[in-house]
C-alpha cells in the first residue's frame, strides 16, 4: 500500500519570543522527520505566538519573523512543513502559512477570512489574502487553508478545493478555548469535509496566553465526517496520520488555478503503515479544570514567575484557586496567606488553615485588625461626616490586598486573585482588594461551577482537598458580622443563568424570562454599574463563550439600560 | 440672491441614553428651524452616542435606537436633516445617516469606509455599505458621507460625488482629539473637497467618553481648500452657512445613480444671507487644556459623580490635576487631600497646602505614618526574610490609595489619580497605589507637558495657581529618603522623546536615534514589562495620536523585546 504520512506538530508558542519558537519549531520538524513524516503541520502563526496583537504595528517585528521563517526554510530538508507567520509584502501584513519543501520556500498562502469579532481584531492588523493555495505531493491535492477559512460556509476556499478536486484540506489554527469548543470544531470540520469531499487534517496551537487557552484537540476528519485521528488536549503533541495515495475512481478534473501547480514528492518508499489513534475525550469539568491549570501554568511561566501567593480566606473560592496552582505548579511554588479580622469566623479560619495543611502550604498568618484600627484612627474625623457604608468592609479588603502586595514587591511573588465570573458580573469584590493581584484564575467561572470544580478537584486528587465544610457553608465575604451573599444577591443557581443570559447571551432583560422582572433589572444595572472595576482587574482564564475583558467591550459610561448614580468604587 | 443655510449640530450625545440623545436632537432641529435653516447635521451615531462598542450586539439596542429615530422623523417639519444612527437591516448593523425631510424619512445612508484602527473597532459592529446618496434641493446636489469615507482617497464616495457633479458634500463625523488632529482634519476636508470639486461641510461631535473627547471644530471648505466657516472646540455650537443657489456657468452631467433621484425643497423664500463666522483658534496648549477639561467633565458628569477627591503631594501632577478639576468642575465639587509621610519634605508639605489654597480648596490631612507602622508591625515576621525591595515605598503609596478610596466610599466622591504619561510609560508608579482611582485626568500628557500645561494654568487663571516652586523642584515620588526621579530615570527633556517614538510612533529600538542605545533599550525593556500595570490602570483623556488603552493592544505576556524576569506588581 502507497501512503503519505502528515504530522501534525500541535505546539505551545510563546508571544514575541522568535528565537524560542524557531527553535522548537526546528526540534519538532526533527521529531516529524525521525517519525518519518512527508508533511508536518504548524499551528497558526506559530512563529511569532498567538495573538501577537499591536506587536505587529512595531517597526521591525514583521521582518524579524521573516528572518527566523528563513532559518526554519532551511531546516526543511527531505520533508514538507506548513507554517504559520505573519508574511509583510509591499506594506501589507498578511496572516500566512508557508509552504515548504526541501529547503525552499515553495509558496505562501493568506488567509482569507479574517475574524473580527469576540477576542479577534483580526481585521486590525491584516490584509485579507486573495488567492488559494493547492500543491500535488503523489497525486494526492492538498488545499491549504488557515483557522475561519473553513468555518465559513461557501468561502472562496470551499469552492477552491471543490474545484480542484482536492483531496485533502489542511488548516494550521489558533482557535481559543471555551467549554465545549471542541464539540463546536467538529462540527465546522466535519461540515468543511463535507462539502470539500475532503479529508480535513486540522491542526491547533496549545498553551495560554493571557485571558486564552489554546486547547489543541487537533483532529483529522474524514469526508463522510468521522474522525479518523485525534491529538491530546492541553499539551503538545505530535499527530500522525497516514493516508492512501491510490488511484481515485473517477477521473479528476483539470486544475482550475491561476498560478502554476505546485508538485512535491514523498522521500518514502519502504515504511508500514501505521493506524492513526483517536485520544481519549474529556468530560466537561474535567475540560474546564485543564484550561484553568494551563492558563495558569503559562501565564506564571512565561512571564518568568518562580512563585504565587494566595490569599485563603476560607472559602471555596480561594480554595479552588489554591488547589488549581499547586496541581498547575506545584506545592513548593505556591504560598498561601491568612489574613482574618473580626468578622472572620473560627470555622473559617479553620478551613483555610485545613486547605493549606490538605495542600501542604507555607502558610503564612497576617491579622489585619490593627492596621484596619491605624486606618479608622486616621480616618476619624474625615469619617464622622456622613452615614457609614462600604468603606469599612472595603478596607479589609484593601489591607488584605496590600498585605498581599507587599509579599509579591519582597519577594517576586505573582499575586493569584480568587474572584468568580458571579461575584466579578455584579460587582460584589473590592478594587484593590481582593481584586489586587497579577493574575485572575477562576474569573470566568461562574459561582455554580466553582463548586462542581471544588468537587472534581477532590476527586482527581483521591482525597479531600477543599474539606466539605467550605463546600457545605453559605457563601460570604466575612467583611460584617453575619454577612451572607445571599443578604444582597440570589442564591447563585439563580443568579447565575441569569448572568449568563445577559453578560453571555446578550439577552435583554425582558428576554430573561423564568425570573422576577424585577430581579432581573437589579441585576443587569448591578452588571452595568460595575464596568469601571472589571476595566481594573487582572487578566483571567477564559473558559465561557464571553469573558470579561477584550472579549466583552462596553463603554463604562453607558446609559443605555441603567441610570447611574454616584456609585463610587467599591 | 438665493441660497440655502446649512446649519450644523455639533451636539454632545451619551453613550446609550437614547433618550436624552433624541430630546437634544429634537431641541437642536427647533434651534435650526429658528434660524431658518434648510439642512440641520447632526454628527456620526448622534442617536446612540459614539462609540457604542458592544452595546451594539445587546438584543435590542439598534431597535431601541429605531424607535427613537422614528420620533425625530416626526420633529422634522419643514427642514431637512442628517441624523447618525445604527440601522439594523436584514440581520446586518450599518453605521447610517438618516436623511430626513419634512416628517418623512427619505433615505439611509450606510457608510463605507469602516475604520479599524487605532481606537476604532467598527469593523467589530458593522457591515460596509454598498451604495452613495446624492440628493438635490433647488438645484443644489449634496452628496452625504460619514466621517472616514472622506479620509480614503479615491473612496467610492469621492467617485459618486465627482461622477454626479455634486456641489456639496456633507459629512457627518466623530472623529476623537488628539493634539494638533484639526489641522489634519482641514487637510483631509480639503483635499476631498478639491478632488470632488465640492463644498464640505465636516459636522464633529463635542464630548467626553471614556477615554474620548470629540472636540467638535466643525467647519465648511470650498472646493478651493479654503475655509469658509467653523464651529467652536469643545463645547456644543450651532453652526450656520449660507450657499448659493445660482445656475452653474457649465451644463450638469446627467444622474448617475442606480436609484430614484431624490429632490427636496427649501421652505424659505425671504430670509436675509448672513455671513458665516470662522471661530478662533487655539494655541497647541490651549487645545490640550480644553480637551482635559472637557474629557473630565464629561466622565465626572455623565457618570452621575457629584464631586471628585485629589490627593495632592505638593508636585507638580497633582497640582495641575487639582488645577483642571477646579476648572472644569468648580471648587466646590473638588476636595483635595494630603497624606504626608516621613520623607514628606516640609517645602513639599507646605506646597501642597498652598496650593489648595490657591484654588481655594477644602484639604483633609491624613498623616499616613501610624498606618505604615502597623502593616510593617504585621508583616515584620514574613518580611525579616530576603533583602528589602520597593514593598516599603508601594505600601505608604498604598496607604494613600485606600485613604482617598475610603473617602471615595464614605461620601460617593471620584478618586482623580495624577499619573503622567512618561510614569505611566515606564512603570514609575504603584498599582493601587498612585495608580488606584476612578479617571486618570493626565494619563496620557507626557511630562514635559505636564510643565507646559502648569505654566498655562497660570497664565490663564491670571495668578499663581501651581506655586513657582512646585514647578521649580525637582520631580520626585518622596517614598524613599532624598528620593528624585532623576535617579533612576534619565531627565524628561531626554525620556520624553524616547517615549514617543518607542509607544506612539512604534519605533525599533535601534530606529530610535540621538540617545545612549543602552539607555534606549532599558526604557524599551521598562515600557514593555509595565505593560500588566496599565492594563489595571483606570481611563484617561487621549491628547496624542497614541494613547494606552484601547489605542494601543499589546500582550502582556510578550518576549519579543524584552525578557521578563519575575517582575512583579510595583
Amino acid at each position: 500500500m502507497t501512503f503519505l504520512r502528515i504530522a501534525q506538530a500541535q505546539i505551545n508558542s510563546v508571544v514575541g519570543d522568535f528565537s524560542a519558537n524557531c527553535r522548537k519549531i526546528a526540534a519538532w520538524i526533527e521529531k516529524a522527520k525521525s517519525a518519518q513524516a512527508d508533511v508536518v503541520l504548524f499551528p497558526e502563526l506559530a512563529l511569532s505566538g498567538y495573538p501577537p496583537e499591536d506587536l505587529l504595528l512595531k517597526h521591525g517585528f514583521v521582518e524579524d519573523n521573516h528572518r527566523f521563517l528563513e532559518y526554519i526554510v532551511g531546516c526543511c530538508r527531505g520533508l514538507t512543513a506548513l507554517v504559520g507567520f505573519a508574511h509583510g509584502q509591499d506594506g501589507k501584513v498578511y496572516n500566512a502559512a508557508a509552504l515548504i519543501s526541501d529547503a525552499q520556500l515553495k509558496a505562501v498562502y493568506h488567509k482569507i477570512e479574517l475574524p473580527n469579532y469576540g477576542v479577534f481584531d483580526e481585521k486590525r492588523y491584516f490584509q485579507q489574502g486573495s488567492g488559494c493555495l493547492i500543491f500535488d505531493m503523489e497525486g494526492v491535492r492538498f488545499s491549504v487553508t488557515i483557522c475561519e477559512d473553513i468555518w465559513i460556509q461557501d468561502s472562496v476556499t470551499c469552492l477552491c478545493a471543490s474545484n480542484n478536486d482536492a483531496d485533502v484540506v489542511l488548516n494550521i489554527s489558533s482557535s481559543p478555548y471555551f467549554v465545549s469548543k471542541l464539540a463546536l470544531r467538529r462540527k465546522i470540520v466535519a461540515t468543511f469535509a463535507a462539502s470539500t469531499n475532503c479529508t480535513v487534517f486540522y491542526n491547533n496551537l496549545v498553551g495560554g496566553q493571557d485571558e486564552l487557552v489554546f486547547d489543541g484537540g487537533s483532529m483529522v476528519v474524514n469526508a463522510r465526517g468521522e474522525l479518523v485521528a485525534s491529538a491530546k488536549r492541553f499539551e503538545e503533541d505530535l499527530l500522525l496520520t497516514d493516508i492512501e495515495t491510490g488511484e481515485k475512481a473517477t477521473p479528476r478534473r483539470e486544475w482550475n488555478l491561476s498560478v502554476p501547480v505546485i508538485t512535491l514528492q514523498s522521500s518514502y518508499t519502504d515504511r508500514n503503515y501505521s493506524p492513526s489513534g483517536i485520544a481519549a475525550e474529556l468530560g466537561r469539568i474535567e475540560e474546564v479544570y485543564q484550561a484553568l491549570l494551563l492558563g495558569t501554568r503559562d501565564y506564571v511561566r512565561k512571564n518568568g514567575f518562580k512563585r504565587v501567593v494566595i490569599g485563603l480566606s476560607g472559602g471555596i473560592d480561594s480554595a479552588l484557586t489554591a488547589a488549581l496552582a499547586v496541581d498547575a505548579l506545584g506545592k513548593e511554588q505556591v504560598v498561601a496567606v491568612t489574613m482574618p479580622s473580626q468578622y472572620t469566623s473560627d470555622e473559617t479560619f479553620s478551613d483555610a488553615e485545613l486547605v493549606a495543611r490538605n495542600l501542604d502550604l507555607e502558610l503564612i498568618k497576617l491579622p489585619v485588625h490593627d492596621i484596619l484600627q491605624a486606618y479608622l484612627s486616621t480616618l476619624k474625623e474625615p469619617l464622622s461626616k456622613g452615614e457609614p457604608g462600604v468603606e469599612g468592609e472595603n478596607l479589609q479588603a484593601r489591607i488584605r490586598g496590600n498585605l498581599l502586595m507587599a509579599l509579591s514587591n519582597r519577594f517576586g511573588w505573582l499575586v493569584l486573585t480568587t474572584g468568580n465570573k458571579s461575584e466579578t458580573a455584579v460587582g460584589y469584590c473590592t478594587l484593590y482588594g481582593d481584586m489586587a493581584g497579577g493574575f485572575a484564575v477562576i474569573k470566568d467561572v461562574p459561582k455554580t461551577l466553582v463548586y462542581e470544580l471544588a468537587e472534581y478537584a477532590n476527586r482527581k486528587a483521591g482525597k479531600e482537598i477543599i474539606p466539605a465544610s467550605v463546600i457545605a457553608r453559605a457563601p460570604s465575604a466575612e467583611l460584617r458580622p453575619d454577612q451572607k451573599d445571599e443578604d444582597s444577591l440570589p442564591p447563585y443557581p439563580v443568579l447565575d443563568p441569569i448572568l449568563q443570559a445577559y453578560v453571555e447571551e446578550d439577552k435583554a432583560p425582558n428576554e430573561i424570562i423564568g425570573f422576577d422582572p424585577q430581579l432581573v433589572w437589579d441585576i443587569v444595572r448591578m452588571v452595568d454599574r460595575n464596568e469601571y472595576k472589571r476595566r481594573q482587574a487582572p487578566p483571567g482564564v477564559k473558559i465561557t463563550p464571553k469573558a470579561f475583558g477584550k472579549d466583552r467591550r462596553l463603554p463604562i459610561t453607558n446609559k443605555y439600560l441603567t441610570c447611574t448614580d454616584g456609585d463610587s468604587g467599591t
